[in-house]
């Protein structure tokens, strides 16, 4: 079996896509991350969850526990208001890394291997640059499980 | 809003459950991650997808994405296999770090500013260190957004 053969339809969004918007995509479908598209439509990463929370909390909290606890309550309810209106372009990490996209044709030894080193439970697939669609750390263990 | 309100009960596995039923828990129920409890029955940590993975792949693959190329698709689909009788205790990181484990009294942006740091998408919450539950990002998220 192939990634191409394990591949389902994903939600994806582009560098323009609103923070708040991508949360809201991630929260109703339950989603591991999304998958960013560049301009040309091509993926160009995994956008995880908590990547977008880390927008969405304020710096200080992020950096001292203690900070967040001081917070009244009806603030803290509201957090994900944070995030404004910025966008996702804003929510991506600067550093380059190992991204979770792989060929068509990648085993699933190769996924599990990518998923492993990139901390991401879902890889992007694509077929010479375009988008295939997405394989989830579900999907990818439940096929290779014994039944 | 607080934490114990969040709460939804969560399956748990303890550091002797066999790190492929493991699997079978994230796999068939489409989990972020399960929580690991003591012999006491406290949480001891979360136990990410990708840290069950990891174990599964052998090391040569993770550090040589080209090596796991060249095994061939037959064994690359029994992967999981490489999980053989080892336990949840052998997946999880040596070494010590912030833990995804929340008091029932945090607030919903104590709960993201957690998530973001550790980069997990799942907390253990706990009351006076005895386990209340689980909460997702998904929850945590959707509880935040305005509707």
């Amino acid at each position: 079996m192939r990634a191409r053969d394990l591949v389902s339809d994903f939600p994806t969004v582009t560098l323009d896509t609103r923070a708040a918007d991508a949360a809201r995509l991630l929260a109703e479908h339950g989603l591991p991350g999304l998958i960013v598209l560049n301009d040309d439509g091509r993926p160009r990463t995994i956008l995880p969850g908590t990547q977008v929370l880390r927008l969405a909390v304020p710096r200080y909290c992020l950096d001292d526990p203690a900070l967040a606890r001081v917070v009244d309550e009806e603030h803290a309810d509201a957090f994900m208001r944070g995030l404004g209106e910025r966008t996702v372009r804003e929510t991506l990490p600067e550093q380059p890394r190992e991204l979770p996209i792989a060929d068509g044709d990648a085993t699933l030894l190769e996924l599990a291997a990518l998923m492993a080193r990139t901390h991401s439970p879902l890889v992007a697939v694509v077929d010479d640059g375009a988008l295939l669609g997405g394989v989830t750390l579900q999907a990818l263990m439940g096929q290779s499980l014994p039944h």
